[in-house]
């Protein structure tokens, strides 16, 4: 272990050269004028794997974008891990609030900014790192290690059920490791024990065959805008609570000593407003704000527009509005019986003289997973040696779909390992991955590879 | 006048091709990345008022856009007509829904589509036609003409109160024409007695510092679309009327007589209904739609856009969310009083967490016209002469600032004579004229000037 601990200590410039280059390809799947830049980041994962000394390493095609796989020496009498994390990206938009360029890495006090670094190539890039580390200086690992980088999880991996299901005996392990989710605080490591669902829809309401002149017909005909608005505000209620009905019929309250182990974690309502610049928060009323973000399902609109959106003014009246709305879920809720939920309220909520079209964006359930699990020990034990300080266990707000889908397709628990911080600006402008973090996770998975 | 109806015969097709090299130019003033095509256009209108035989034809500059003047042979024992009108157009967005480009004009069933040919390039040209009709056949007009036609009438004519204050003296008259307004329907002109103000704000709402990962933050933190949305919400009631405090103060209701006539015009509500493709009527509650369009206020949403707009989903909370609205006014409500209404009554409505910056982007009051003056006697009748229909008083829910400064600066009443129809769509996508109303403009224009 102290020869890949060295090894670590002697590689970090150019680990940090190699996590540059790969943080410059756009690799964004939500918007399909990047395709080309999603097959170059393929090749490039390959091509790194390949060099580091790993087998097998190929381009898997799905129906959407590829997968890259690679592996260790397989040895029957040891343990099999499932590595998984993803090379795709959210859109860097809006653009103008970047102070440096998204897909120009760049250090400033001890972070590196990119679109990508903490979600999720610079995780990712921890793990590879440290199956580097012990290949260079032991040869082989502790463990089995079966790799799978997907191209399609901002976009709710759609292609990874259907590989999953195809790929099972390839890709049959004893756990899954996965360094997508935030630790808890600024040296304070914490493994993951839940996520939310997510449920993301696009609604376009339509008042007219065509945008009106606002003079004309203002006052006499509706406003799609206006009926969008209608539309949202009908569904939450003066407490933030969802006002679809049955919304909550699958929500499990927290335990009692699982509630209170949360409530006991550190938390300053004045640090968490600071860092995302907000004067309130808004949530859910009888819910802290660590529930309202783990353990309460919520709905946010993510995106509008309608009628004239550019500079200065035009005396229109919209006659379409076009909405992106998400619903986070929890414990039981299934995202397609929400959906159902959701459809058959619509009408009720939609003024006379709009219509109302739903396309679905992404389906992906909750998941929880057992915190006494001799994996999830092993990760805390991992993360204590590489950080010096005692892991925690925690919730999470976000969605990796891909959690679930181990769990039911191929009968994996999945241990969340994270390395970024909640502060991080991940989907958002200015997207950060602290250096420190960054090889303390590499040091952090290497103990794993052991521990386990 | 046998010569003059002769000459608008025989060079039609000449008529509209001019039309159509004006149409051409992409002259939108809302965006100033149009500048150099305003410009273009100005020297266009230049050009042409010149080669029809008019004198001291002159670009006057502004502090904004240009004014193009020119004036016939002032004769002092003849009456004199201020001419008004506008060269510049609405933004063409949004181009997908245009059958034909916007600045390449094409006919289509007697009709002619590009921006702009309705609302005001073709209808400048009626009169600008009567005008060259008059001068090559006998010389001379009955009546004096000066000729003001403006850049920024669709950004709401920033630059005129200035520009008419200057030349106060220079454009004195008798009686302004204006042709900016629809005739009631298909061959049933009509001249308009009334117009409505504007106030046209832009609010943009904040919730955070950055937009925040939905996943991780979802639950606890404000959405600056529900707080946009909440703010909205909160300015009409369930019966359409506007919740700001003493917003209808200053309207006045129609005389029983008024009412009673405007009630007897021809109206179908399904033909209306079918002619801007709506399914229903969206208007404040115990008012027909023309009095709803003409003479009573309203609040619109023109464009709202926040968080992520682009293609697929984005799972961020948007931090910023910006809404275009504006409120028509009539009688005698003051643009500027509403607006210290509107911010007084703001913050009420605000929800905690939520900053609102406000930028006003114009300010136009309302007009009334008497109905009784000679010079409306006078367009009455050359309407009649030249449709062969008896013409009918209206109102009009669109806004035309220079109706009021005409007033208010050099005293003059105006005649609204117009020939497009009110399903024009203008400022929407498709706009068109109808070429019988083109011709007729030009011959009911001519008849004008020997009416009066």
């Amino acid at each position: 272990m102290e020869n890949v601990l060295a090894y670590i200590d002697q590689h970090q410039d150019r680990f940090l050269d190699e996590l540059k280059e790969f943080l410059k390809i756009k690799s964004v799947s939500a918007d399909s004028a990047f395709k080309s830049e999603i097959t170059r980041c393929a090749d490039f994962v390959k091509n790194h794997l390949d060099s580091i000394g790993l087998n097998n390493v190929e381009i898997i095609q799905t129906s959407g974008y590829p997968v890259v796989y690679a592996e260790t020496d397989i040895d029957p009498t040891k343990k099999t891990i499932l590595l998984y994390g993803h090379y795709d990206v959210q859109p860097p938009d809006p653009l103008d609030l970047w102070e440096t360029p998204p897909f120009e890495p760049s250090i400033r006090d001890g972070q590196l900014f990119a679109r990508g670094v903490s979600d999720d190539k610079g995780q990712v890039f921890c793990h590879i790192k440290a199956i580097e580390a012990w290949l260079r200086t032991e040869g082989k690992l502790p463990v089995n290690i079966k790799i799978i980088i997907e191209g399609e999880e901002e976009i709710g991996s759609p292609s990874l059920q259907p590989f999953l299901n195809q790929y099972k005996e390839k890709l049959s392990a004893d756990i899954a490791l996965v360094s997508d989710t935030p630790m808890i605080g600024l040296n304070q490591p914490s493994i993951c024990f839940s996520l939310r669902g997510l449920l993301y829809l696009e609604l376009t309401i339509t008042s007219a065959g065509t945008d009106l002149h606002s003079g004309q017909h203002g006052g006499a005909v509706p406003n799609a805008i206006l009926g969008a608005t209608q539309i949202i505000h009908a569904l939450k209620d003066a407490s933030n609570k969802v006002t679809i009905p049955g919304f909550y019929d699958d929500v499990e309250e927290l335990s009692p000593a699982l509630k209170e182990e949360i409530r006991s974690l550190p938390y300053s309502e004045k640090e968490y407003l600071d860092s995302i610049g907000a004067s309130h928060l808004s949530g859910e009323a009888g819910y802290t704000a660590y529930e309202q973000r783990w353990f309460r399902p919520t709905l946010d609109c993510n995106g509008i527009y309608g009628g004239y959106t550019g500079e200065g003014a035009k005396t229109v009246i919209p006659s379409k509005t076009t909405i992106k709305l998400s619903m986070r879920l929890v414990s039981k809720q299934n995202p397609y019986d929400i959906f159902e939920k959701f459809k058959a309220f619509l009408p009720q909520i939609t003024p006379k003289g709009y219509h109302v079209d739903i396309h679905s964006h992404s389906f992906a359930f909750p998941a929880q997973i057992n915190p006494e699990h001799p994996a999830v020990k092993a990760g805390l034990t991992a993360l204590e040696k590489a950080f010096g300080v005692k892991a925690k266990r925690q919730g999470e707000g976000g969605t990796i779909p891909v959690v679930a889908d181990f769990k039911q397709i191929l009968g994996l628990e999945t241990v969340l390992m994270g390395f970024n911080l909640p502060d991080d600006r991940i989907h958002a402008p200015n997207e950060r991955f602290s250096l420190y973090n960054f090889f303390k996770g590499i040091t952090a998975s290497s103990y794993f590879f052991k521990e386990l």
